[in-house]
């Protein structure tokens, strides 16, 4: 025998225990399941794409955090999202595709950052996006926002989305003339939440800008409330096309987002939500736990004008949402959100008492038909030792099956639970057990 | 703008379209759901590994199918096969795992090999494997083969899995004195299928091995029908350790695949099923499509007698069945024994007519919570452009949605295939759709 290899995975890449991934995938099933009643349609990219269409937007610069090798004369890449991979599929079907094209993702993603608690280097995400040709109506804005609710409440939780309209803090950017200075601008605003309006003025001031124009930019940003609340505060506040655009477009998205059934508990507006992603070009939305904002954005989206502006002339203008699903999972089962899984997947066992595993094997045969979930203790240990693995994986319900139940067909039913047993035919276990 | 780069996908890789990828999506939702029952757990094990451990077994040699590459200097390799992974899990948590371990994974693998008709380069799979310590009762043999036929039933196809054991070859061979020349000969033997007893003879011929012998071995080869067929012809042919083993394994297999209910239309012996991977120690075998054996195996496994010899000394005997997802759905599909996928996903679209749509996105939000499938023709269109559309895509309800439906709360539910339309309530719609 050659020198044992220490068993190992590679560092930031993690795997479930298997009756976790059952939740993790059960989750996962929850969430197609709302994307599916909204119409939207799966879609399954490559993991891997040629490094000249994932990199297009950099002009082929490397990403250190981006899986890229070579194999033969190909260069290519993992997936770092499921933008890129759509703007591609989009480009080349676009003469076939039906527009608005609303499809979904839930899958892998591959980063290869920095590992630290709750970030993987392979992580699942779940993204849903609607891609419109030449137009795309503000009405998909609120149906990928009301996704949001919709997706937690099945799992169990309330959320609450943040939205903002990019149009509005462009148009007063705009206004105090600091146009050239947009994205330094906007990545300060984007820290109110975190290091408070005054820092934030402070820091505007080493740009440059005046002090009378760093409050009015925060006198916008710094604005949180029901729709009645931002038009109440901003209306009139300028006369800028994006900005009153901006304060429009909101106001349409939440007549929308009333007739998708989101109650005001599961959204508000803050202009101080900005997103880093700088293609999104006007709404913008990021989803909070209500119970635990401070968990951070456990997810987010916005419109972005033109998806595939590297591959196609055509203007496809697109909406979406995202959710960070091994994050969220990490964090929710950390913090026992998530109930600590069970310890065996069976609903009941059954036991062989002597030479009985055919007909044990029968009987479970026979109870799997009928949708349980049947396991049968067939390894070669002693009787005693098999009860005491039932015991210890906590299995709801064992049979145990000796020469007497072969012969009479009538089965002791234990609960493991209250240690209560009773005699039952087949039929009557079936019943018992499908409560 | 700078220059488009046209949007392609790389050489060997696919995509579904949507509502294909829905029909496989709900495949692989099948096939779980029949591991579930049998309480088969899922492991995701990560796409990537550490070379040094995904090439244990070939000493670290490079394998060109493989996609390896560095990043930093980390030396990783995407997993070829759900196997090694697995071994590695299993070693990795030997002490905390409870015995026999039965996994499942379902997901996709990689391998760089020369593209052709339904071979990708990235391809689902999905394996179910039983891992026990120190010993595996054969019954988890028998477990996994029954898995072939409840797998198909559930997608609606009849299968023939194709049974059989390594030792009886193995002993007859031993039995001619040829074991330093066995590898060859079952690679020989494995083609008795495809160019027929004769020209097998001749080949092995070539190898050295005396007509006679060629003729015991093939009087053992082939040989293919029931298990009392199988021990009417071979029982007392040799006095070989192997081969008596081998012939009372699957005598033993046969009555446990009884009582898991397999019917003898889905499964044969057949002592030619060899299966190329050299880890195979015991049974083996193959799954054909009852109807069109020729489409050549759609999956095939066995039993291994170490999983994790490269990592571990403890010894971990294994069991397991695998079905090649990505090739058997292109070939189902291409052969129509998959139905053409409807072109929308939609229950029903809804369509304003005039300044309805918010009343439309109500009317949509309670049929979804109702549990059905809508769309709301949002896009501004024109209205007889978008009933054309329904039309082109083939959705099966449309509800017109004008002021006057607005008013009395009463929408024309039109079924689209018979043209006949009739005016009900949400209430009445919802029932009308649920059928």
């Amino acid at each position: 025998m050659s020198k044992l290899i220490t068993p190992r995975r590679l560092q930031g890449f993690n795997e479930l225990d298997p009756m976790r991934q059952l939740q993790f995938d059960q989750m996962i099933s929850k969430i197609k399941d709302v994307f599916e009643h909204h119409c939207f349609v799966p879609l399954d990219s490559p993991v891997l794409e040629l490094s000249e269409i994932l990199l297009a937007k950099s002009g082929g610069d490397i990403d250190k955090e981006i899986y890229r090798f070579s194999k033969g004369s190909t260069d290519m890449c993992m997936r770092y999202d499921f933008t890129v991979p759509l703007a591609r599929y989009v480009a080349m079907n676009q003469n076939t595709l039906d527009f608005p094209f609303k499809r979904y993702q839930i899958g892998k993603n591959y980063r290869g950052e920095r590992p630290q608690k709750g970030r993987y280097r392979e992580f699942y995400q779940c993204d849903a996006d609607v891609i419109g040709s030449e137009t795309l109506p503000l009405v998909y804005d609120a149906e990928c926002i009301a996704l949001y609710p919709e997706c937690f409440k099945s799992l169990g939780f309330e959320i609450q989305v943040e939205i903002s309209d990019r149009n509005i803090l462009n148009g007063i950017i705009a206004d105090v003339k600091q146009e050239d200075k947009i994205n330094e601008i906007l990545t300060l605003l984007d820290k109110i939440d975190k290091i408070g309006r005054n820092s934030v003025i402070e820091e505007l001031t080493t740009l440059n800008i005046p002090v009378e124009d760093s409050k009015k930019l925060l006198s916008v940003a710094d604005n949180k409330g029901s729709i009645k609340d931002i038009v109440n505060k901003l209306e009139g506040l300028s006369n800028n096309e994006k900005f009153i655009q901006g304060i429009e477009n909101l106001k349409t998205i939440d007549s929308y987002l009333k007739a998708f059934g989101v109650s005001e508990e599961n959204y508000i507006y803050n202009l101080a939500v900005i997103r880093g992603h700088n293609y999104y070009t006007g709404t913008v939305f990021e989803a909070f736990l209500k119970s635990n904002r401070n968990f951070g954005a456990l997810g987010g989206g916005g419109r972005y004008e033109n998806l595939a502006e590297y591959y196609t002339d055509r203007k496809l203008p697109g909406v979406g949402m995202s959710i960070g699903l091994s994050r969220l999972f990490d964090l929710f089962a950390t913090n026992g959100l998530i109930p600590e899984p069970k310890k065996s997947i069976a609903d009941v066992e059954i036991i062989p008492l002597g030479e009985t595993l055919n007909e044990c094997i029968s009987l479970s045969t026979q109870l799997r038909k009928r949708g349980l979930k049947v396991d049968v203790a067939s390894e070669t240990r002693s009787f005693k030792n098999k009860m005491k693995d039932a015991n210890k994986r906590e299995i709801p319900y064992i049979i145990v099956v000796g020469e007497n139940e072969v012969a009479t067909k009538e089965y002791p039913l234990k609960n493991m639970k209250t240690g209560e047993q009773i005699i039952l035919s087949i039929e009557r276990i079936i019943a018992e057990l499908r409560k």
